[in-house]
Parts: C-alpha cells; structure tokens; sequence
C-alpha cells in the first residue's frame, strides 16, 4: 500500500470516529487488509484511537484490541470512558483482559471493572491476580467443563445448543469435574463419537490427567509442553479446582515475547515496549533512563584514560586507537550476550553454568583477541611505522576483548 | 540439578552410548526431566551425540532429534550413517524432516533419502523444495482428507481403525478433496456428531474453505491468521490439490525464530545459528566475519581521527572524550534499531515508511542528544574548567546521536 493510501486511510478513519459514525469506521476497516488496518490505526493520534474504539460496534472494537499491540491498547483504554471499556474488555477472551486490566492503572482498572457486570468483574478480578508469566496468567477460562455424572447424551447435547458459542474454544477436549469443581479427568471428543448416547462420560473419561498448578512459572511450562505433546494442559488451584486450560500456543507465544523483551533490553530498550506512536517525551525518556547510567560508566572509564595524560600527549597516536579498541570490544561483548541469550531461550544453558560458559567464552575471546589484536597491530605498524605502537594497541584490543566477552556471555546468566 | 548431577548425566549417556546399550541410554533420559535431558544432550561432543542417537532405539532417537536445536540435529546427522540417519527421519513429523533434510548438504541429504522408503522419500522431496518460510515448507502433510463420497459412518469407522495413528494429529477439521485431490470442503469434527451415519459428508462440509497456495509468504500467512480465527488453514498447489496443513502455532514460531535471527545479526551473529556446543574454531569465525568489517569500519574512522592529531595533541583531553563520543552513539544507534524491529515484527511498519520513521527518530535524536550532549559538556567544563572544550564536546556527542539514531532506525527498514 502506497504512503497517499496510507494516510488517506488514516484520514478517513479520523474523520469517521470525530463524526461518531461506528458504521462507517467499520466499513472502511473492512475494506483494507488487517495489516494495513493495524498500520493506520497505529499511525492515529491517541484521542483519535480512542475516538475510534468508542465510536466502532463493540464486537469490532475487540477485534480491534486484540490485534494492535499491548502498549497501545493501555494508551486508548486510558482515554476511554470507563463503561465504554467495560463493554469493550468483556467482549475479549479472558486471558487478554486480565493482560490488559493488569497493565493499566489501578485506578483505572478499578474503574472498569465497576462498570462491568458483577460476574463478569469477578472472573476477571480472579485472572488479573496472576503475574503474566505463571499458569494463571495464561490460561483461558473459555473451555468445557460437564460433571462427571453427565451421559454421553447430555454432552452432546450442550454442544449442540451451544454450538455457536463453542466454535471460538480453541478446544480438542472437554474436562470433567466433580462437584467441588475438582478435575477428574479429561474426555477427548472424539470419544463422543464412538460412544453408546446412554453411557456416563465418567466411563470415558482419561482418569488422572496431567495438570498444572495456577503458580507454575514459564519454564515449568514450557518443560512440560517439550515433554508431552498435549495441545492444552488444564490448570487447577491448589484444591484441586479446574480454574483454566493452558495452551501450547500461549506458552509458546509468552516465551517469544519473554525473548523479545531480552534482546530489547540487550540493545539498551528497558522501560517496558516503545513504539513510535507514542509521545516524544515517553520515547526519549525510556531511552535515556539507560543511557544516562551508560554515560557515566563511561565517564568513570574516561577518567582511568585522563590518568595517563602524560602517556597520550607523548604518544598521540594511541589516542587515534582508543576509540576502536572500546568500539571492537563493545561489540564482541554483544555477541556473547547474543550467544548466551538464544542458548538461554533454548534451555541448553542455565544460571549454574556460569563457569562452563564462561570457560567457552574465554576460549574464543582468545582466538579472536589475538586475530583482531594482530590485526590492529599490524594497521598501527604499517600506519605509523612503530613496532611497539602496534604491540601495545593490539594487546589493549585483545585483553579488553577477553574481558568483555566473559562479562557479556555471563551476566546473561546471572 | 547441580553441575556434579549434570555431569555425571552426561557421563552415564557417554558410557551407554560408547557401549551401544540403548536401553541403558533411554532409561538414562528417562530418568530425568527433558530440558536436564536436553541440556546434558548439547554439553556431549558431536561424536558422543551421534552414538548416542545411534544406539536409541529409532522413536526414542526421533523424540530427542525434534527437542534439540536444528543446528545440533544437523551436525549429529552429518556424522551418522545414511541408513541409521533415514530410520529417525522417518519417524519425525514432515516439516521437521524438510527442515533438516534442507539444512544438510545436498549430498549428505541425497544419502539419507536413499536410504529412506520409495515412498517416505518421495513426500519428504516434496517438502525440501520448499523455502523455509513459505507456506509450503511450514506446513505438515499428517491430515484426515476423505473423498467427498463418504458417509459420515465410513469416516467415523476410518477414525476408529486409525483412532492410534491419528492423535498425533493436531487437526480439529477433516477435508474433503475430489478425485484428482482437490480440496473441495472442510468437515468440522463437531458435525461428525450430530449427524446421521448414512449422510454424505458432502452436505456437511463447509464450501469454499480459506486456503493458502503452497508459495505463500510468511507475511501472508501472519495476516490470513491475524484476519481469521483458524486453527489451521489447508495448503493447496496451484491446480487446486490439497499439500498439508499449515497450523497457526506453526506460523508464530516462524515468527518467532525470524525475530530472534534478526536480534541475533543486530548484536552481530550473522553466519547462522552459533551454540557453544560448536567447535571453537566454526564459532570464533563466525563473530569473526562480522568483526573484521567492523573493525574495517572503525579504522576508517579513526583516519579521520588521524587527520585532526595536532589539534589532539593541543588538547589532549578531546582524546579522553573520543572513547565516549563513539561508544554512547553507537548505544543510541543500537536502541533505534531494536525499536525498528519490534515495529517490523509487530506490523507497524514497512519498508515504505523509511521517511515516517526517520522524522520519530530525528526528533528523539534531538532530544537526547541534546541532554548527553549537554551532561558531557557540564562533565567537560567541571573537570577541565574549560566551557569551550565542553560546548566541543557535547556538540560533538549530539550530533553523533543524531546520525547514529538516523542510521541505526531506518536500516532495519531498507
């Protein structure tokens, strides 16, 4: 889509939500792909996303929530009137309100929740008291649930009525419960099939099933997705009660963002998520909360370097290379945190490893300390025709290289 | 675990392996979690891996071959024979087998398909032609496709026969092709239920499902199940056939490993996937490769340095302040590329919107660089209590984070 469609988009979205007109809002969302959508609605002025949400058919605004990212969902739901919100985040599966009630203000998200029905408050009251790394936090409350004395028959008979429903469970099984709630066992559908009408489901049910606790962190999580191929797993409190299913696809998706979030603080992003689309003030203030701690590292490594003054007034040329070798060691440093982030991701490292990675890592601050040393030396030589220039250059570069790749490969890890 | 515990892990599968005792070798991993598993796996050496896959027992062999990291999986198959390496490529899910199949070299590939049955082989062919990331090399071939002349009951007792093979499957949908295999409908498993055993599936099918052509794009299929709450879309060929199933968990972990793979090349792994597990010499070369063009770079630069070294023998505290200039614009560079990416991975933007984002990151760049610019000047004057060095200084700083934000957010973007 060409920039003068991009913006006439937006403009037409603008114009739509200042004039209240939900339909036509909607008619012009629909007429584009969900990606530019996304696009152009990112590119609105807050009020103007908030505008636009107030003024869409509910349904449609969930939609809409769903798929633009977290942190601008919070911005809109901040400027919203708090019924308005309400009707919006009942309208969204139960684990994104509870992300969504979690990251606003207490406030706010107070305000919401008294402004939606009394039921549908209390069930999200229950998720956002997860952190939004556990079981709890990720779970789905949407799932099927029949007591263990129910027939084949009446099994079969709630999904019929309540076919519709159904079709937006991402679900291949129904739990079975006693009547404290408790998880009894887990009845795969296709069991329905085959059986006799008359038949209890307690006589079909997988007895025993795996299950997690509501407190299981990510890791737990991920583990026992790599061991089992389950689909879903179902979450019960410490009582036993059924309260969730966990899905393969939200823990894999909750680890991708926990990696995403790594990197970005590796590359310097560590107040939480910045998109463009938000105010200057908030862009630059997120950046320089790391920038200012980094500036005075450096300053505090400056003053090591005026201490030898004398040395550099002698010798100028050092001061030509200092710059190189601080940017050449800043960098493999980089590359070991790489390294050791992706092996993290992957579970082949963990905290306890410090050592063995660390002796990796010095193996190859070695090689290439010595080859990158070499070669600046050899630069330094040729440039400045001073054999001991080069040697003294090139064993800066390979000492700090050494040095950098063993603090950037294990403090990953600490 | 303790480090004693994970080598001794480690050790007790050198042993079983060396002595090609699988049973001992499975009961080992069986005895603990699989991420320990995993992780004492990747601290064997290459040849220790490839005995121990050897002497498993092949399911055992293929259950480790899809937990540990492709970049692993193909070392050990290139150290295995043909014929033990097509047994266990036999038993992985398809997309796992074109993966590794496509990530050997071709001759090593020719081998093990040679090896494999006629007819394993032929599928397996089909899949490796395609690029990773289109839809064809994402999608899984293991599916319930039926004839549109079936009855619901030749379905059900199909289902039942296979009841074993089929809940490896993660499919809540059958097809329904024609003769020559297209595609003609898609039968929820649901339906299966409420209707009569005598019915043609043909008036229960849904018509016309949504399908993806098998060179469809990453991107396409991120907005085909951004727009659409499937589960899993058929993939068909140009003619119509049904190929396989591509499933939305499938698509996000493509996304995923792809936002990983650019955080990687942003902190400077470029040459493909490095763990520690590799041998020194494969992982010093590929940092190499990337820190030899920088270190290029950095010389070039410090010519320019060079150019001015009377002015830095005059004042042989600029020289003090260089390190700082260069590292903090590099830093201020680094967050404007992660910012990019997380917009690109999350659709914000697109390379069209170059000019877009380089106006957000102008105006952070002002802003920041004017408050570092100023913090080093303030640090400048205090120290040397010259206001001219400082004013130098800053300047400097500030607009080296101009050009570096500039450059460090639009590239992702190119």
């Amino acid at each position: 889509m060409s920039d003068e469609t991009q913006n006439d988009l937006r403009e037409r979205l603008e114009r739509a939500s200042e004039e209240h007109d939900g339909a036509a809002a909607e008619s012009v969302l629909d007429s584009v792909s969900s990606a530019d959508a996304i696009r152009a609605v990112s590119q609105m002025s807050e009020e103007g996303r908030a505008a636009l949400l107030a003024s869409l058919p509910t349904e449609r605004a969930a939609a809409l929530v769903e798929q633009i990212p977290d942190a601008q969902a919070v911005e809109i739901f901040d400027d919203l009137a708090p019924d308005a919100a309400a009707r919006i985040i009942t309208e969204l599966p139960s684990a994104e309100q509870a992300d969504l009630l979690g990251d606003l203000s207490r406030e706010d998200a107070e305000a919401i929740l008294a402004s939606m029905s009394p039921e549908d408050a209390r069930e999200a009251r229950v998720l956002t008291r997860y952190a939004d790394d556990v079981a709890g936090g990720l779970m789905v409350t949407e799932l099927l649930a029949y007591p263990e004395d129910f027939t084949v028959e009446q099994v079969v008979s709630d999904l019929r009525a309540n076919a519709e429903t159904y079709q937006d469970y991402d679900v291949q099984y129904a739990y079975v419960v006693d009547r404290r709630h408790r998880l009894r066992g887990v009845l795969p559908m296709r069991k329905l099939l085959l059986a006799p009408p008359s038949q209890p489901i307690r006589e079909l049910m997988v007895r025993n099933p795996v299950s997690v606790r509501d407190d299981a962190s990510l890791d737990e999580l991920r583990e026992l997705f790599d061991k089992h191929r389950f689909f879903g797993v179902p979450v019960v409190d410490r009582r036993g009660a059924l309260l969730g299913v966990i899905q393969r696809a939200g823990v894999e998706e909750a680890l991708a963002e926990r990696t995403d979030d790594e990197y970005r603080k590796a590359l310097g992003i560590v107040g939480g998520e910045e998109l463009r689309s938000m105010p200057l003030l908030v862009r630059s203030r997120r950046r320089l909360a790391w920038l200012s701690v980094n500036i005075m590292l450096n300053i505090i490594a400056a003053s090591v370097i005026a201490l030898y003054q004398d040395t550099l007034s002698a010798v100028i040329a050092l001061a030509v290379f200092l710059p190189i070798i601080s940017d050449m060691s800043g960098c493999s440093g980089n590359q070991a945190v790489a390294v050791s982030m992706r092996e993290l991701s992957l579970g082949l490292v963990r905290p306890g490893d410090v050592f063995r990675v660390w002796l990796k890592e010095v193996a190859v601050g070695l090689v290439n300390g010595v080859v990158l040393g070499g070669l600046i030396a050899a630069a330094a030589w040729l440039w400045k025709g001073n054999a001991w220039l080069g040697l003294v250059v090139g064993a800066a570069l390979a000492l700090n290289t050494l040095i950098s790749v063993s603090i950037g490969g294990t403090v990953p890890l600490l």
